[in-house]
């Protein structure tokens, strides 16, 4: 497994004519030696690659690093690499400008100075971003998690209940059922809460009639899931209704838009293109999605600007919704694996509007 | 509240010439603001202060943010920051390069060419190092929080339970009793486990004979606790003993070097000495403390290198530690409120080795 990500590293190295690859990005450095540690450096060369970590971890790496050399560090992570690659003076050096900061990349330059750093993306992401079958089957059980405490968590939303309690069963249940931690703070947003598309969850108290929006998800074996039901308690007003309906045909329109070789921009354009005929466009106010794994925000995006193509191995987050200022919200998310020929739902929680 | 620091930021800035400032980290975003969402920016000049933010936080904005304009941005932040600031040429721009990437930063210049971006730190940190009446009271709230969870949970710690089932009741609890999330993942590290300083709960079954550490906090109104004790389930081993009083021995004697006037280093070096002297200093492998706010890691630092001088105002965690691979481990970690003439110890959980 590591071996096949490494080759493939190493190939998209040679291919940009680079000595070296230093990856700073923590989930990138799991996907790549499987070290689940705070504070690492990787850095791989055509014929050797180093995972650079500090003395906390030195029992842990023994355990997790396999494809790479484990060196604990003492002091500043890349002057030791510095120390290790010997690169020649003009030798050129790819790293992510995303994920090192201006304080960090100068003193990199520092260490290693006199060499060419070139500034690319995507070497690793690439990779991430398209999951063979036993990412999916973990992002599966991450999902089938979640799914699970959502069935639970049904039976205890009711009007008096605290947004921030019904918060606290999803994290502890989560965990119960194996999950390492949720993916995120899950957000609980019920009556005019609605209308912040993250809100954290509350001291509020849910009412009769409300809609509660429930954003959330579990990391299991560092894959995420990610999911979001809109549920009523009582019985909602004709317009939170008419929401509804309009958000859930948004979804629907976007979903069967997916599949592999079309581009994010697009597949984003159909759900908005769907809230527009019901007049409410204008309350769709973030992307409609995003790829999912070890990473619960990476490639590919479904946004109006993502130039991103879907490809067959793509685990995307589609997420409509809609926030009416003092009046409610609905959001509506599924995690779907791009396919030659369409999209595979991985999540199986009902979308008719459930009123408890 | 709010205005004093922001007054704070502005004498700052004038001190250094500089024609705006812009802040891009969410702690400190949040110290001068109130804004708590995941994306935004804050940029003041001497006559007027942004906060920019994009559409997810349209409604959370008029509840949260005071003292500065709210700015909802379609597009990147930084490109409505440089519309509105209207600095002229050769204008001193000053920002934090441990905060902005290298692909952000090249972003920020080409939005305002021609200004001079003015390296440096230290401008909000000093202000939120030294917490004021109010702040020390939210600590101490979180500190009492996850004090009456420790309490419950050492009723649940027997052998036979898993260290992440440990883990979910102190995350679960800590949100009943009312705070918004835990600080971190808890650490729950039992037997030979507890020599990964940073070992996740995992699903290894506590056993009798064995010290269980746990590392824990949450967070209350955005500041948070952070608590480390460890217990023996069972009756532990001579060995285990032997290090957990030298443990506590380090740890008392680097409390009573608290107080404002010394340097972190100092604090750091007593510790380092009581461990010597009982032969244990090479099982130390990571530093002493840290400041404790509005976020888990702040200023001053307590390390062999630190420079941090203490200040009174400041609240840092004194957390010695022994970590012998094969044995097991030992920390001990409270949180001190730094005065003139000493430290306010603000935890008030037994230090005496607990055996259940």
């Amino acid at each position: 497994m590591t071996k096949q990500r490494i080759d493939a590293v190493r190939r998209a190295c040679a291919s940009r004519r680079l000595q070296a690859l230093v990856v700073a990005h923590l989930p990138q450095i799991r996907y790549l030696t499987g070290f689940t540690g705070s504070n690492a450096l990787y850095c791989i060369t055509k014929n050797a690659s180093w995972l650079l970590t500090d003395g906390r971890y030195a029992e842990q790496v023994k355990d997790e690093v396999r494809g790479a050399r484990a060196v604990i560090v003492k002091g500043r992570l890349f002057d030791a690499c510095a120390q290790l690659i010997r690169l020649p003076r003009n030798a050129r050096i790819g790293y992510d400008p995303a994920s090192v900061s201006v304080a960090g990349f100068s003193q990199w330059k520092e260490a290693l100075p006199g060499r060419r750093w070139i500034a690319l993306d995507g070497i690793v992401e690439a990779g991430m971003a398209v999951k063979d079958e036993l990412e999916v089957a973990v992002l599966r059980e991450a999902i089938a998690i979640s799914e699970k405490v959502f069935r639970e968590i049904l039976r205890i939303l009711r009007p008096g209940v605290r947004e921030s309690d019904v918060a606290a069963e999803i994290t502890y249940r989560h965990r119960l059922l194996g999950a390492e931690a949720d993916a995120f703070e899950p957000i609980v947003a019920s009556g005019v809460r609605g209308a912040l598309p993250h809100g954290r969850a509350s001291d509020k108290k849910i009412r009769s009639g409300e809609l509660v929006t429930i954003d959330f998800g579990c990391r299991v074996r560092g894959y995420h899931s990610d999911i979001t039901r809109t549920v009523a308690v009582g019985r909602p007003s004709y317009r939170l209704r008419a929401m509804y309906d309009a958000v859930l045909d948004a979804q629907t329109v976007a979903i069967d838009a997916v599949r592999a070789g079309v581009r994010g921009s697009d597949v984003d354009a159909a759900a908005r293109r769907a809230l527009r005929s019901h007049s409410l466009l204008r309350y769709f106010r973030h992307s409609l999605g995003h790829g999912l794994g070890l990473e619960v925000h990476e490639w590919p995006r479904l946004s109006p600007l993502s130039k991103d193509d879907l490809q067959t191995g793509n685990v995307v987050t589609v997420e409509p919704g809609v926030y009416v200022p003092g009046v409610g919200g609905v959001r509506i998310e599924d995690d779907v694996l791009v396919r030659p020929n369409g999209g595979l739902v991985l999540t199986s929680l009902p979308k008719k509007l459930i009123c408890l």
